[in-house]
């Protein structure tokens, strides 16, 4: 029988699923299981000592203040700091074209409930980052999915669908996830003229572009649109909301992301978090820009990516020497994921299920994609397994694609 | 000039207009400013030292683990001490009834997330809480509003207006927000009753049923509501969702509240917070546990209440004493408010105008009403200030009255 509550659920919620990532996450807490689902950093380089003298200093030298409400825009300093980390090669990001969120989850929830009618179109990669379509489906929202490649977002296929008229283009340039891709500078430019030529406007999500481990840094789309508009310092007011998070850097426990935009929208985004949760926590906001502090966020992305990469390595290598023909990989240069594909006629859903018996978990390529395409497919984390485990995993999880492609063979 | 992204407002943000009590916290920041405005806790209660040990307990025993990704469900103990705590009283909850949310505030978002369709009308009381008509005017919901006595609801009322066919009907028992009055018990049957009959379902919020300062505890509508329908000790499975908070009992800036529902409510939920911040902060609640836990809270509740009780009666006892005739307030048993009703042809907004030269501060109470009316209501908190400041407080206001009342006489 059901409850009257749940009887009156509302039209959106028929979109929500429980997500095959969270199903998952469930069966990869066994601790028998090798999992490369999940997007977990690893837990070796948090920084739980420099987090325990922040908690110590900032309960000491703030106290009350520290568990009061505070402003919804969020924590001055932080919104200092970040603002003028923001306000590196040629742009000019002040304090409030800056609003902290739970989260960049948060962000893109935000982002939902002020910019999304029911019905309208946002301009998606082919395969994009699933939190976001959780986010934009409690909106209602359709997408138009856009082809990629090894350098992001295609141009013809970007011009073909553009003409739909997306109320925005999400883009991860950097790392993405699920693909591991990163978008080129040229094809960065090119994305930024589309945009500006149709008048649509862009979403830039980059909560990994801090974890680089080979190549050069490429500036974000914010950074270049303001550059081409050359506004001689003026401050920045262009065609780009950028999103980023403290989750892969500091710790994704304490839920810190923020956006930066022009100071009108960052106004109605206000409204709108004050309607979701009034402000995040006042305690870990101040935390944050204590850890943060005195150049310690930029000695320890050193660390983390040092890690990374390793454990990058060591995934590739196995890949390589363990992997049957037929399958293919994507080579990241950095952030926390790599991507597969199998042949067209293999399922990552079976693959999934020989898998788990096998004790190796990872994420079928098909919840990313817009378009219900992707079945062969899928995703391997490589940050939160120990480069030994990587080894073994990837043995078994090779074990397992021999046995079905053994079995396909007539 | 307006950018590409402003250009690009959703329908539902044109509801979203800066609160009145948000534009009015920006004024009472002021050092010299008496503010009855606001809704914030006295900070001299926070038990910051705990706090301090929590911060420290947590980060030796749990390290990396308090910084990690957690579940979206919340804390597994966390949830586990609410549900303890809520099957007092003739009703079973267990951890899957409960959902940790940052801040009720963030249940009130979901709540409409979940359960509101554009156009749907919501019951809610005359006047009532402007968090939740906020939350719930970003899903496009509209009201209808039913009238309220010293006793709460008035069921003749209820039972007009619930023809219209409501999705739910909110309810805020205990010591209001913004009217700091309380259901009685036969009220409280009473609307169960009627939402039983015409098969409406029951949103109760109840942040601030621990601070009672005179007076028997009254039961909460889903106890009272669990023990109606005798399961015999059946997990609660009934017409009520209950919300409340550690706001005002632990502190308010680390935003942690919960929801009380159904199980199969409480999974919908989950996948709309999953969507929507990920999880509330692993190290707060990790945190409100340990502090909560030994019997704590119980025990920090009694010392709020002492505190909250004087400055309860030093505002009571300064408008008997000064303000004049023709005015008239409620006398709350508990909780944070009061409620002033001018005299029929006072505008609030201009007394506002007036208190704020006179450096006191107040929230007039048109925002509280879904109908447009209550112009010649205002709202005081009596929490956040001194003893010493209220009377103060209360005086200036009296004489910005008085000032008023004789201009407008012939």
């Amino acid at each position: 029988m059901q409850t009257p509550w749940a009887e009156r659920y509302a039209q959106r919620t028929r979109r929500m699923r429980s997500s095959a990532v969270r199903e998952l996450l469930k069966l990869t807490e066994l601790p028998d299981v090798i999992s490369f689902a999940g997007g977990l950093p690893a837990p070796e380089v948090f920084p739980v000592e420099r987090f325990a003298e922040g908690f110590n200093k900032v309960m000491a030298e703030f106290g009350a203040r520290a568990l009061q409400y505070g402003r919804t825009e969020g924590y001055t300093p932080l919104r200092e700091m970040i603002a003028e980390r923001s306000s590196r090669y040629g742009i000019n990001i002040e304090p409030d074209n800056v609003l902290i969120t739970s989260g960049s989850q948060q962000a893109l929830d935000l982002i939902g409930k002020v910019f999304v009618n029911p019905g309208d179109h946002i301009m998606v990669e082919r395969p994009t980052y699933l939190g976001a379509l959780q986010a934009w489906n409690a909106y209602q929202a359709e997408y138009v999915s856009a082809d990629t490649d090894v350098d992001g977002y295609v141009p013809a296929s970007v011009a073909e669908k553009i003409r739909t008229g997306p109320k925005f283009i999400y883009a991860l340039p950097n790392f993405q996830n699920p693909s591991g891709v990163t978008m080129s500078l040229e094809r960065r430019k090119a994305l930024l003229e589309q945009a500006d030529h149709y008048g649509v406007p862009i979403l830039e999500d980059d909560p990994y572009g801090q974890l680089r481990y080979e190549g050069d840094h490429l500036p974000p789309l914010v950074n270049l649109d303001a550059q081409s508009r050359s506004h001689n310092g003026a401050r920045y007011s262009g065609n780009v909301i950028y999103l980023s998070t403290f989750s892969k850097t500091l710790s994704p426990g304490v839920r810190l992301g923020w956006i930066v935009a022009p100071a009108e929208v960052i106004q109605k985004l206000v409204q709108a978090k004050q309607g979701t949760d009034l402000h995040t926590s006042t305690v870990s906001q101040m935390v944050a820009y204590e850890v943060a502090a005195e150049g310690f966020l930029d000695q320890h992305v050193k660390i983390i990516r040092a890690v990374y990469r390793e454990r990058r390595d060591t995934m590739l290598a196995a890949l390589r020497a363990h992997f049957p023909a037929g399958i293919t990989w994507t080579e990241p240069r950095g952030g926390l994921f790599l991507w597969l594909t199998f042949p067209e006629w293999m399922n990552a859903n079976d693959v999934l299920k020989a898998a788990i018996e096998q004790k190796v978990a990872f994420v079928p390529g098909e919840s990313f994609f817009a378009d219900g395409t992707g079945q062969n497919t899928a995703r391997l984390n490589f940050s939160n397994a120990t480069p030994e485990r990587i080894d073994e995993g990837v043995k078994r999880l090779a074990r397992c694609l021999e046995v079905l492609m053994a079995a396909a063979r007539p």
